[in-house]
């Protein structure tokens, strides 16, 4: 069967279903170049605005997978046992650094962490931006060398290099051209680089809000179903967690930021919604494992996890004991009055730290690893007027004046306090 | 105001309005390549499916003449009186060469007719294609030799170049991410392109039908009010035709065979539609231009017609003594029974002669000048056993099979003659 793209591209633009052999062509052709990246981005736009049903969806997610290598770590052992892996993927949020303590707690516990992360785009930031914030880190790694780490340490974060090629060029296209937000197309680009990265079992965290990709929570509900249809499909189990992303998490946001409050938590501190998360993704990420050696909560507090986080940097090169980089220049936001500090808004905060030079907005960018910002009253404390509720942090502080419109917009000293809201949604299983 | 393209491509995605201030933003970004092809894509896929209002069409239509130079003929004179120039344009059909003896009716009719003329892309042909297989015929003119050739023949078919470049470098994105059948697309491209060209009046001829851009009678209706009210808002009074293309005009499709076609239209004889498109469309623009001087169905008769076309083409170089090219290979369709000649699809008889090489598939391909269909027996007409239906002629035999498949599914010999249409549908004035 011959192809051409006008054809395909006119056929989801007509609101019709594309052929698994269309998809396949596409999908083959997009990665070896024989569709022009204009091309691929009117698809893009006619699948974000006409839709995929799951048929079409579950085909695009297998070709991506098949147009790289995918990574098996089934034969995996630790002194004659059989290690499991499993890993966590989260659909991005703002100040979203739980897989820093995450893996390391799950490591402890006995799991292994197979983790192919990304790079943030837009106003999400990206596990790999995070941690080269540390002086010498590399996330460059052979597949001996995961599988090393895996084995003797228990996590290894990695760039996703060859795993689903395709969906790597896609991702890099959809920023640009505003077709991110889009059920199947993030549907199929996350579970296509987890099928390759080969784990043996995946719990999603699915942001629900208005700094997440998707802010209705019927459309996350929709999105989490069809990606553990899509893991179950490819035999990888797959259960998740619907979380509030209204609010950013913790109180640091910003790569180097991120970290030092990675470290806090791994040293049994750090902001209470940082440390719960981590707590129940690492008991559901235990569960579906299959492994019950130990209390996750319990490795915060007796050092097991930081000594396991300690060893993945070392083992990657960096240097935790050179200073985290702090930008430059910084900005103190002061309350107006005395009241309640109201409602945090998480796209806000997003948007500004991306002004402030965290992010990209272009791939292949370089971001500032201490730029950010540090929330010094979270939603619901008291406020005194003149007291500092935010520091902004850059290197560039011309950049200052936009951040602080953006960050301005996103929160209110009032006089009754922001209605609680769980930070846990709910558990969405097969 | 600063804009950026996601930002631009996300408002017209979600349904939105693009301001003024955006449009001219992103016309003006994208002719000097500050939007990449791959973002202004997305961004015509999501016009094309989410559309744009009159104001935004219009707005986008001002952009676009602003993006290159426009002409202006209205201090043209002969022999001491002021030239009236007026021009028509097609929206495309499959065997519309319409326009060589109409320029030379409207010139011998004391008319002055400056067509910028475009290429073939698709299934409908070029102006410019269909004269190049001319020997030594170029569209290349400057401003100068244009204006002169106004004066001295009364028409001049050049290459648009400078005019609209906005819109000639989004026509060829179209083209290859299928959002060419846009209604605010085409009308704002089209008229952009009439607008800068710098004619006096305009009349237009929308083709409805099978071979036709937009096929539904409502959107051609709709699709020419706009283009007629683009024109009075930039000073050009327009008209326009409705003519039925389910069919093919004429009885040869393909650009050699169109010119020898048009010659014979010329020479008083031709394909009885193809003259009475031609004097039509003659009536009209002395009409609008307001020139009452001679019966343009007389000059036809009397040879003054071929004498100014005979006159442009020597002007611009093509030489009519050379003999016209014929695909070196030739097929013939003959009646595998006795019985009346159906309905000839348009598209088909387009397609299939795309097939044979008289049309390109990318911009800046070359063309095959004798590639083409030629008709035996038109609609209605009664066919014996074994007659020739069609020849069909390349200089690539392996092209055939394909042509011959298109052309198959779109006829049929039967025992009812086809249901008579009328070629001109309707007459519309602002």
């Amino acid at each position: 069967m011959s192809f051409d793209a006008p054809t395909v591209i006119r056929t989801k633009r007509d609101g019709g279903r594309l052929s698994d052999a269309a998809i396949d062509w596409v999908i083959d052709a997009y990665t070896n170049g024989r569709i022009a990246d204009e091309q691929m981005s009117a698809l893009l736009m006619a699948v974000f605005l006409r839709g995929m049903d799951y048929g079409e969806t579950a085909r695009w997610t297998s070709a991506m997978v098949a147009s790289g290598e995918r990574m098996d770590f089934t034969d995996l052992r630790r002194g004659g046992t059989p290690l499991r892996t499993v890993d966590k993927h989260s659909t991005g949020g703002v100040g979203d650094k739980i897989t820093l303590p995450l893996v390391s707690v799950v490591a402890a516990c006995g799991g292994a962490v197979p983790q192919a992360s990304g790079r943030g785009l837009g106003h999400t930031g990206g596990t790999l931006d995070k941690l080269e914030s540390i002086a010498g880190f590399t996330g460059v790694m052979t597949n001996d060398q995961v599988r090393q780490q895996l084995c003797e340490i228990g996590a290894a974060i990695f760039a996703a290099g060859q795993l689903a090629p395709a969906d790597a060029k896609l991702y890099a296209l959809r920023d640009i051209t505003a077709t991110v937000e889009s059920l199947p197309l993030i549907a199929s680009s996350v579970m296509s680089k987890k099928i390759a990265e080969g784990a043996g079992a995946l719990v999603l965290d699915v942001k629900v809000g208005s700094g997440a990709l998707l802010r209705s929570e019927s459309l996350c509900r929709e999105l989490t179903e069809t990606m553990i249809a899509l893991g179950a499909e490819h035999g990888l189990p797959t259960c998740a967690l619907l979380t509030d992303m209204n609010r950013p998490l913790g109180a640091a946001v910003g790569n180097a930021l991120e970290v030092a409050e990675a470290l806090e938590v791994l040293a049994g501190g750090g902001p209470p919604d940082v440390v719960e998360l981590t707590v129940r993704l690492a008991r559901e990420m235990l569960e579906i494992a299959g492994i019950d050696t130990r209390d996750p909560e319990q490795t915060l507090r007796d050092g097991t996890a930081m000594d396991r986080f300690r060893a993945l940097i070392a083992a990657q090169g960096g240097d935790l004991s050179v200073p985290l980089p702090v930008g430059k220049y910084s900005e103190t936001v002061t309350a107006a009055r005395s009241g309640t500090m109201g409602d945090i808004d998480a796209m806000a905060v997003g948007l500004a730290v991306w002004r402030l030079g965290a992010g990209r907005s272009r791939p292949g960018e370089l971001v500032q690893p201490g730029a950010g910002i540090r929330i010094h009253r979270r939603p619901g404390s008291p406020v005194a007027a003149g007291e500092p509720l935010f520091t902004l942090y850059t290197d560039t502080p011309e950049r200052f004046e936009r951040a602080m419109a953006e960050l301005d917009a996103g929160f209110k000293v009032t006089d009754t306090p922001p209605v609680r809201r769980p930070l846990i949604i709910d558990r969405i299983t097969p």
